[in-house]
């Protein structure tokens, strides 16, 4: 098939588990047969034949750069904030204290909203606006409640965010500056997906199935599109390291949406001929409060047992039961990566070293990697020549006060 | 002289007063004759001979891309956290709402730290250091405290930041999180000033003259080169609308770097022919508690007199006397420009409007451009059909608790 340049290559969404395809031109949510989340496929083969790495140079700067191997097919339907682009940069001050001489951070606190969020939700809203919603509904720890609400204002749209109380105040303040119906759940994002739930259902429309018509779901991995918005980190990572890939990447994993999005990124890059066979290991960090990969991959699971709900500084790593439990797992497994817990007191510590050896007010997510890296370095997991990039999500700026 | 492409051509300083050189490569502080600020000067022949737009283009994001028109020889010495080359999008519902049927934001949010001061601290602390220099003080009204503690950290250099006790407490904790010394004065950021001063004579060395060796003081405008960092916004605007400047900017200002520094970097990109002579008309905007340029700008006066004190919720705009007064009021009379004051109460039902309308999280600052420019609407001063360019100075975040 003949594409025109910046045309989306989308072909089907596929389930990971049974194969089955799905059309991507009407809403999906995720392969019932399986409960698993379900992938976007694109014409790779298509893609590699006209599109160079110059050609997306070149482009206006953000994630639709990417437009080719994005969902939306009217490129004039995105719904952006400008999004995306965010910096990487060398941490010498840091990688010396660590012992790492190639350490970089992936700043994603210079999305919209302050947080990667961001870039699932401009994806997904403007993929869902082109298929025809106008009402949305999200349980949330909090930042993607936060960034779904910008991105529906921005759309004229409705959202319903549906957060827990001990969620980070500021989340909560920007629900409700941007509009949007802001509901307080006790308990953990689990309990608000409950919540969020028995609400759609309310309110849909009882002739049509398996999509909420009137509150569509935009919960982590209910939909396949927030991931592709997440996947543009990869695309980010391949492009400012020359299209040689780090060695380790870190990343904190609460519904795991970004890792999974940069191995997907990397193995679409690598089917276009873009990047060689030299993957990242990839590490999940999470809390010792909310440990579940952690403790699937100790004891060589593919699927985590729900975790008993616990508090941490960490609101965006409080998720018990992730639902893409098993593409969390397998990227780990997959890219020799390891998964490992870090304790809220060594956060804030990591905090604090991020903003005074190199100026970075990170997330608490964020410092959670550099808390995990000094663990693998101590360890020997990680050594002294790796090229280690940390993943910091979000600003401090949510939790300073 | 032959340049080596991304070496800077700075040639020399002067004040726009009496005329005067100064050298640029050693430490300066102010024309003291004049009692005004030094302005960088380049050999913009010489860089329009071989410079072209789309060598800027194709260079890594980030306002360091000008290096030809930046201060630093060494580039490698640069302090960054990837600053600069934040989004400029439309705001087509705020604009219906309004009235302005081109109506543009600059989301200056999108800087380390959170606002724009970034830019100017980024450029400021790299040549400082270039220089000498490794301990610095500034008095803030707190956004510049916050942005030169981080790039101290990041530099790994001292940093003693003198701000009003009733500044946002998020500038506060920033900068003690990043390490710096904080001093928090009563009054203003005029008190703040007058703190540092002493401060910094007590710890300056006497067989020095004009500089405080040992504490460098970054006041805005009291030192050359956070007006080169600031004035990127401008180099950047030129460039995202294809070197066809907007009718109209409009622009919170407190101590007014951004304000001449954009007016600058239009300037340089004039005399380099990369633009036509269709400059902006220049808005400044000023809260009703103080509003010293406002009031100058009434009676035709080129220096302000100095304003009693008052609170505003938008902290970066008490500045009850602007010392670059002479170079703000001349951007505005020159560009055929305004000047007007907004309430406390109308920045914040802007601020309501920018996240409900269009999911921007707006400093109260950037809020106040949206406020006045209604009020300029409704005055008939901005037409339908200008192209207005808002200046979001900073993020919603710093304030929303």
């Amino acid at each position: 098939m003949d594409y025109s340049p910046k045309t989306s290559t989308l072909t089907h969404l596929e389930c990971p588990e049974c194969r089955r395809e799905f059309d991507a031109d009407v809403l999906q949510s995720i392969c019932h047969r399986c409960n698993s989340p379900l992938l976007a496929r694109y014409d790779l083969d298509a893609v590699s034949q006209y599109l160079t790495p110059g050609d997306v140079h070149t482009r206006p700067p953000g994630l639709w750069r990417w437009s080719e191997i994005l969902p939306l097919r009217q490129l004039g339907c995105k719904v952006t904030l400008g999004e995306g682009d965010t910096p990487i940069f060398s941490l010498p001050r840091l990688g010396k204290y660590v012992g790492i001489s190639n350490l970089f951070v992936k700043d994603e606190s210079r999305n919209p909203t302050g947080t990667f969020k961001a870039r699932g939700l401009s994806v997904a809203v403007s993929r869902a606006l082109e298929l025809g919603v106008n009402t949305f509904v999200i349980p949330t720890a909090g930042n993607a409640g936060a960034a779904l609400a910008a991105y529906a204002a921005r759309a004229g749209c409705r959202a319903h965010v549906f957060m827990p109380r001990q969620s980070d105040r500021s989340n909560q303040a920007e629900v409700r500056l941007a509009g949007a119906n802001l509901v307080l759940v006790e308990g953990s994002i689990s309990e608000a997906a409950i919540e969020a739930r028995s609400a759609a259902a309310a309110h849909s429309d009882s002739d049509k199935q398996d999509i909420n018509s009137n509150w569509f779901d935009m919960s982590t991995f209910k939909e396949p599109y927030r991931l592709e918005g997440k996947k543009t980190m990869g695309l980010e990572i391949a492009e400012c390291f020359g299209w040689q890939l780090p060695d380790v990447i870190v990343y904190p994993t609460g519904g795991g949406t970004g890792l999974v999005g940069m191995w997907k990124a990397f193995g679409e890059l690598f089917a276009m001929g873009w990047i060689n066979e030299r993957f990242p290991r990839m590490v999940a960090v999470q809390t010792e409060a909310c440990p579940p990969i952690v403790r699937a991959f100790q004891e060589n699971r593919d699927r985590v047992n729900i975790h008993q709900d616990a508090q941490t500084i960490a609101n965006g790593l409080r998720v018990p039961e992730p639902f893409a439990d098993r593409l969390i797992l397998d990227t780990i497994y997959a890219s020799q990566g390891y998964a490992l817990a870090v304790s809220d007191e060594q956060i804030k510590q990591a905090s604090k070293q991020l903003a005074q050896l190199e100026g970075i007010l990170a997330a608490f997510e964020g410092a959670a990697t550099l808390a995990a890296l000094m663990l693998l370095r101590d360890q020997g997991r990680v050594k002294d020549k790796d090229k280690v990039l940390l993943m910091n999500t979000g600003s401090g700026l949510k939790t300073i006060l």
